[in-house]
Order: structure tokens, then sequence, then C-alpha cells
């Protein structure tokens, strides 16, 4: 999170807007709750260019929950859908999907260790799929899509939970575009879905009724309680961000810090990438040491110099840089900095 | 929320025990964040006495949520539920039910409004019942059951989000206790599930992993991102009530609190509450004025004296005080002096 947000939340925490409570403690229908609400959907519809044809949703948990939604609204108990498997968390998509739908894996990237997307033309999903899902950036591996997949006449559904707002992104090619807040949006326990009206016509009988958009668009994303406090500092971010100058400014940010690390890790023969060079995530740098004895030394020293959260994923081990928005040019500097010294105390 | 607790939070708002960084962005996998769920966990099942026989989950969402998460893990698709319909939550709660369960309304308080409870005697569930599902407490009714309702061999469910930890309840009783945490436990976007182990036999096909009990048991409530901030906001409340003395103390406080409010409007001739004597909740209490076109005014004035969320809710009107855990007796004090005040004025 951006410690400016934090830093305005901490401000009003036990009193909020002269209220005398908590934001965490009005009443989610009240006029002064439903105006953050509001202001915060239209935020991020003015910094993604959402139309209005498009519902945005504030939903309680996060992209795990819509795994299950997905196809519980956009596909019959009959249908089949497209998965593609880029990493962890296609797989996770596809698994839960598995339930609900006939899943199609249209392509898979286990052969290269998740270091490599396919090709755009393995991407035309059957006439008849519900949709094609995908999973833009990768967490774990480290791999982004250099390009958005056309299928056709098929509505494109991204799980874009660590790279939204990231960058502009063109949202009239998705038919569904989610995120899990706690990346670049804001807390845990609150995810943002954006869905082409047209495509919801009624999700299946058996749907819990929390997991149903077209009754959640109805509702405002108040069918009941929201996840309040989640909400208001989402809306803190959407603000931050628009007065960072927005997506395009972030995407020049985001494109700087990544290049500033990548070019360290290349330039040094002590680190190593092992992502295809041109899908390499702008968000979540995997790294390796040349000599993998020295990974909990560099990790000791790096937290002593201030330096935190780059433990490798647990299932891959190494190291890990993640970028998000809230992290500064300066946190990129500071670690280049860190590994030159590193590699020459022990390269 | 307790003031004390929401101070705690201020104050660790943007460096969390020393972290540098606010609880909100720590791993949830991570040492520190797992200290805090688990002494959340052992604070609640202390302050509870909740067998270890019994999972106590953290989940997404609210109780909504849950309704809907009963029905797929406790019953089969051909299965029947037993529930008792006292007011809004009840009809809530069977209404999503009908979803996934043959429902069987044992008891019916629609005709005296919602007023009364139904008797002990009308609520032995049918033997191939799937579980009894009740709501122990009507926020909008103001009404509440002065007993448990024993059903026999069936499995008790009860709806406690706005009674949970407001006083000592027998878990080993219930086969399910259900919250969710906007009322006596933290921020909107948790629920607290306390299920009795052996009734999990695996939830039916169609249900979306994160509402899986079983599955959650297994994982600690962390089968993926849970809502961090909740939770450790929740850990926060739990010890603020064992410093308060435990449910005991909550009980003798609440039952202080009510009683006042109660005396105060009995005694008037002024303000009315409609429900039963023996079943009116220690939570919430709605009242009406002798003369109703005098409510705007009451609720004005009391605003302009701080005696704030008194408008009774949209679908019933007149008024209502909710008497929370957090609310001190102070607090009721300030609005039986304001009502003597109000009635001396306009009575």
């Amino acid at each position: 999170m951006p410690l400016a947000v934090l830093e305005e939340a901490r401000a009003e925490l036990t009193d909020w807007r002269g209220s005398g409570m908590s934001v965490m403690e009005v009443s989610h229908r009240g006029k002064p709750f439903v105006a953050v609400a509001e202001a915060a959907e239209a935020d991020l519809r003015e910094l993604l260019g959402v139309p209005a044809s498009y519902h945005v949703l504030f939903m309680h948990g996060g992209a795990t929950a819509q795994f299950a939604a997905i196809p519980l609204n956009l596909a019959g108990p009959d249908a089949t859908a497209a998965y593609v498997n880029t990493g962890a968390w296609s797989k996770k998509a596809l698994g839960e999907a598995r339930g609900f739908v006939k899943v199609d894996v249209l392509a898979d990237e286990a052969d290269s260790r998740y270091t490599t997307v396919p090709r755009a033309d393995a991407l035309r999903a059957p006439a008849g799929s519900a949709y094609l899902h995908y999973t833009p950036n990768e967490t774990i591996g480290g791999v982004e899509f250099p390009y958005i997949p056309d299928p056709g006449p098929v509505p494109l559904v991204a799980d874009m939970s660590s790279t939204i707002l990231s960058r502009p992104v063109p949202v009239e090619r998705f038919g569904l575009i989610y995120a899990g807040a706690q990346k670049n949006i804001g807390p845990a326990g609150l995810a943002v879905v954006i869905v082409r009206k047209e495509l919801l016509r009624g999700a299946r009988p058996g749907t819990p009724t929390v997991l149903d958009y077209a009754l959640q668009g109805q509702d405002r994303s108040m069918l009941n309680t929201p996840p309040t406090f989640a909400w208001y500092m989402a809306g803190l971010v959407f603000r931050w961000l628009k007065e960072q100058g927005g997506l395009p400014a972030m995407a020049a940010r985001n494109e700087a810090k990544a290049h500033l690390l990548y070019g360290a890790i290349d330039a040094s023969g002590f680190y190593a990438n092992p992502v295809a060079r041109e899908c390499r995530s702008w968000m979540n740098v995997p790294f390796t040491l040349k000599e993998p004895e020295l990974e909990p030394t560099f990790l000791t020293q790096a937290r002593a110099a201030g330096l935190v959260n780059l433990e490798g994923h647990r299932s891959v081990g190494g190291m890990r840089a993640s970028l998000y928005n809230a992290m500064p040019l300066e946190g990129v500097e500071a670690l280049v900095g860190f590994m030159r010294e590193f590699e020459r105390r022990h390269g």
C-alpha cells in the first residue's frame, strides 16, 4: 500500500470525517459511506476507462472465490470453457473451474517450467467455449503476457490480481476482468470484478447469491454488508493513483523499475532470471544466485539493509522482488545497489 | 468497535510491530501474521469455551455467504433442513437455503409481526432433518430467544451475528455457530464459523472451495489469502474482551444496559417497545414515540446531542438503539437522559 494512503487512513481511523466514528463503524447504507463507495467506483472507471456497458463490482473475498463464480455466472453446467496454463494461478483457476464446467486447456507452459507464454495463434478458443480464461501475470514464475489474446467471438476473462492498475488496459477487449485487492488495490478480503453486462444472463441454479454478478450489479455490490474498510482503502488508492498521473504515469514508473532490475540481473553474471525476455513480468522478478548456497546470506543481509519480502515463493525457492505500484523507484534502486555490493563481496 | 481497539490499530497502522509495514501488507503465511491468526483463534476459543472437537474458521464475507455454505456443507441435495422464522435475518437465511435444500419451516412468527419467538416444544425437528437453523437475535425486530432450542438428535445451527460474545454460550449444544464480524467481532468482510468437526463429511459437489468448511479447517482458514486486517482487528477485540473480564463480565454489562433502556421505555408512557418482554433483545432495542410525527425531531436533536445511529431499520421505521459490546453503559445513560428530557419537552 502507498505510505501516503496508510497515513491518510491512520489520521482518520478513529474519527472519520468528523463523525466521531471509524469508517469501519458507519452503516454501509448511510449517505457518507455510499458516497465513498460511489467515488471509488467512479475513480476506478476513470483510471481504467471502463465503459458504461460494464458492471464494476466490489465483492467479498479474493480471486479464489471468483475462480468458482466465473463458471457459475458465465457457463451452463454442460458447457466447456477454455483455459491457458502459464503457472500457479492459472492452475488454481482451472482446477477450481473443473468443479463447475468442462475445462479445455488450450495451452500449457509446463514444458518450459512456466518461463514462457503460448504463441498468440495457439489461443483461438473453440467456437462453443463459454469463455477463454488466462492469467496475464503469474506472481510466482514472474511471467507475463506481452500481448492480449484474441479469442474471436468468445469472451476473454482475465485474472488481473497482480497486474491491474499497473498500466492502461483496453477494457473493451475483455468480457470480464477480476482482481483480488491485495496487490495493487487495497487490503485482502476484497475483489474487483469488471464484467460486460450483456454476458450476464442469470447465474446458474446453485450459485450462492453473494457470487451472483447480476444480483450484485443490481444492488451496487451491497446485496449484503460489503467489506467497507477495504472498499474505503481501495478508494484512497484510486485517488492516489489519479494524483500520480493515472495509469500512463504508473506504466512509465513500473517499466522503469522493471528495466532497472532486469538490467542489473542481466549485466551481472552473478544473478539470473529464468524467464524468456519478451514475457518477463513488470510486477514480480524472480532471480537466483550463481551460488545458491549464498541465498540465506543474501536474504539476511538484505533484511539488515531494510530490504524485505525478497524470499522466493516457498514452491520454487530463490529470490523474488515484487514491484507493485506501491514500490517506489527508490526501493528498486536500493535493491540494485545492495545486489551490486553483495556481488562485489561474494561474487 | 471498542475505542481502545481502534486506538491500538491506529498506533501501529503504518508500522506494525516494528516491521516498517502495515499489518495489511505482511504476508499471511509469514510467522508474524500466523502468530496473530493463531492468537485470535486461541482467544476466541478461550472466551467461548470452544471444545477441541470444533473447528474455528475465519472466513471471507459475512453471514450471507454462510446462508449458502451451511446447506452446501451439512446437507445433501435431496435433504430437508428445518428453519425457524423470527424475522428478517431468519427469512434471508431460509430464503438462500431454498436454493440448496428442501426447507421445512417449523415455526413462523409473522402473525405477531415478529415480536415473539416460538415455544420451545414447537422446535422438535423431524428426525430426518439435516439440521435445525435459527437466529438467536433479530436485529430489526429486536427479538431474542430466551432459551436454546433442543432439536433432539439433529444438529443445531445458529446465526449469532448480532449476539456472539455478548454473554457466555454453551457451544457444545450447537452443531454450528456462525457470525458476520461487523457487530461484536470486528470489521465487515469476515465471518467466524464454529463447527463440530464430525459433522463435516465433505461438502457436496458444486461447492466453491472457499466455502468448504472441511478444506478451510484443514488449511486453518488459509486456503487463500484471508481478510488479514479484519482477522487482526478481531484478535484485538478478543483480547479487549478478555481484559474486560470475558463473557460473564460482558453479560453483566449488556444486561445492565438493556435493563436501563427498557426500564426507561416502559416507565415512560411516551416511548414504546413492541416486543414480548421475555424475548426482548439485549442488543437491539427498537422503540417508537407516542406521537410518530415527532420522530424526525427526536432524531435530529439526538444527533445534535451526539447520539447517532438511532434510526430504525428502513423496513420498519421508528427508532432503534443498538447496544453491542462496544457501547459503554455511559452511552445508554446518555440516551436515557436525552429521552427523559425530550419527553419532558414534547410529551
